[in-house]
């Protein structure tokens, strides 16, 4: 991984391509991918001069262990972080800053301490334009991370059966992931049965799965900061002949999208696949959601596959392919992998089989 | 549980106190806490008029469900949230409007929207002013995020061995508090071993523990969205003279802290009682962070207990007590309770054993 070959293509986007003199850097996803560390305040990388991580004494030093390549500025107590940062735009000449992200208030402080003599502008976009094209270091620990997963995915299989609460069933799910060195959950594990199976986000809860109830399980574990995200429907039981339909609806969508999914695919139209193909089964209305987001640092991130999506996809992003049937009162369906973008096609990172069976 | 009555508080707090009309809540732990519903965009409280949640397709029926005596708005697709929004504040007559967070381009857009009509004020403090005073079923809840962290704690002190690697010791202590219907873990468990224990964000690793290393945990469990946080150091192995003396010095910071817990202390002064301890023995330079911080839907929230708060403790706060020394190549020793601000002092909710012995 070349850390600094990443803060070389922000430049040539932000300074060549669209004529800022500096960027400052505050999400801390964006800061951990452009210098390798974490727990920084925030990153000024300036066309000229020095690029430095400014962060408080609770994370100095493990800022300094980490940050090769950048000057490390400790923020003291009773210190202002605007007014330092503002110190160095000055030092380096710097009169049209790109910031990624800032909520209001730091906005206004930035502003106030600029003084007019530099113009900012918020734009989180040249960051994530460069971040969804994964690299092969990236790719490597993404794939680990599905692979993670997929072991999460494999023991929801096994464990699912009547009578055991949810909540235990993502206990043991999040125990196998952990045992194999996961760093954690990309978000709140979900295993939700029976009616809360039609809420797309779920959780999990102490309900006792019950004969018959549809189990939707949507997991993702994380390796060395990458995330996966994963979701497969299992039945406690046999299915009915309207849960084993819907679910072929499902998967027949899920099977359409992926084969739309490749470089220079319009984001839209993968959805579009997939929504077609529920919609000719006569469900469209129930399908309430996206098809999918990209996946990397974040959870969700670019590019978004939906009906007003402008992003095309390219080859290195990596997106999940998730259509789902919600029907309030029998319960959800849904089937969501999370899929490399390849020359010639989507190579699956999450793999498991396309079941409503259980193997408990 | 009587979540009306929370809007009612902040009605009061930002009506009549402040002169606003109507409050704008986007935040998504401050949405939670006054509409007991996740999932939604934004909840508009005006003066006069209906309380109205807003929610795209994907968690409308899971907020219907739950946002009692709320009117829940259905976003769909192709329509603007700001637009919707702006127009139940022209219909209400808000004129002035209070918002707890929005980021700049929120912000311009609504402000945008509003051309001009409706005031708009950033006052997150008037909901935190109000949830940092716990009531009495958040803090049943919170007593269990407690008790599911100490059990969690007790793990870590049996497991923890020559050889084991701190990502295994995590495994062990999230599965305890997973089977026992913790809800996941309030942050990334901290297993930092040996060197590594000197960052107070140590997080944990494939690093396996080496006899007479420092091991700081640091974890939370959560109940019912409620966290909690708590910290010991245990030692592989036996202490050193130097390791049981620093030791000793945070032991007696923190309990210097733990005396002056009460209502109407100065938050800054219950981390002067911490530090001027670590100061006596020689070590002020090592406590590299502030003393603690408030708890609840967050683990990081109101009030914040630093040398450069200006917040006062009030009964049914939940505050951390957790002073450290870190000494780089050394290792770092921290102690860590949340504790409740009661009107005789404080009520420690995460219990355990304050000593460096495993009993692995």
């Amino acid at each position: 991984m070349n850390i600094l070959s990443r803060v070389n293509a922000l430049k040539q986007k932000a300074f060549e391509q669209k004529s800022f003199d500096g960027f400052l850097v505050t999400n801390s996803k964006n800061m951990l991918y452009l210098s390798n560390t974490e727990g920084a305040s925030c990153i000024l990388i300036p066309k000229k001069g020095q690029n430095t991580i400014y962060v408080y004494g609770l994370n100095y030093e493990g800022v300094k262990a980490d940050g090769k390549g950048f000057n490390v500025e400790l923020v003291k107590r009773g210190e202002k972080l605007m007014e330092k940062v503002t110190k160095q735009v000055k030092t380096c000449g710097v009169k049209k800053l790109a910031v990624d992200a800032l909520g209001v208030e730091g906005y206004r402080e930035l502003m106030k301490n600029l003084r007019g003599n530099t113009k900012l502008k918020i734009r989180n976009d040249l960051v994530s334009d460069i971040h969804k094209v994964k690299d092969e270091h990236e790719l490597e620990l993404m794939r680990r991370a599905g692979e993670l997963t997929a072991i999460g995915m494999n023991v929801a299989q096994e464990t699912i059966r009547l009578g055991i609460k949810e909540i235990e069933v993502a206990a043991e799910i999040e125990y196998a992931m952990r045992k194999k060195y996961s760093w954690g959950t990309a978000f709140e594990s979900s295993v939700a049965s029976g009616v809360r199976s039609a809420f797309p986000h779920g959780g999990c809860t102490e309900r006792e799965i019950h004969n018959g109830d549809l189990v939707v399980v949507d997991i993702g574990a994380v390796y060395q900061h990458y995330c996966s995200d994963m979701t497969r429907t299992f039945i406690a039981g046999k299915p009915s002949a309207k849960q084993q339909k819907i679910y072929e609806i499902v998967k027949t969508a899920h099977e359409m999208a992926h084969e739309t999914i490749k470089p220079k695919a319009e984001a839209k139209d993968v959805d579009t696949a997939a929504r077609k193909a529920i919609e000719k089964a006569g469900y469209g209305e129930y399908f309430v959601h996206g098809l999918g987001h990209g996946v990397g640092l974040e959870v969700h991130e670019a590019p978004t596959l939906n009906q007003s999506s402008k992003d095309k996809l390219a080859a290195g992003n990596v997106v999940t392919n998730e259509p789902g049937i919600y029907l309030v009162g029998f319960g959800g369906i849904r089937i969501e992998d999370s899929e490399l973008v390849r020359r010639r096609g989507a190579e699956k990172l999450t793999h498991g089989p396309y079941t409503l069976e259980t193997r408990g």
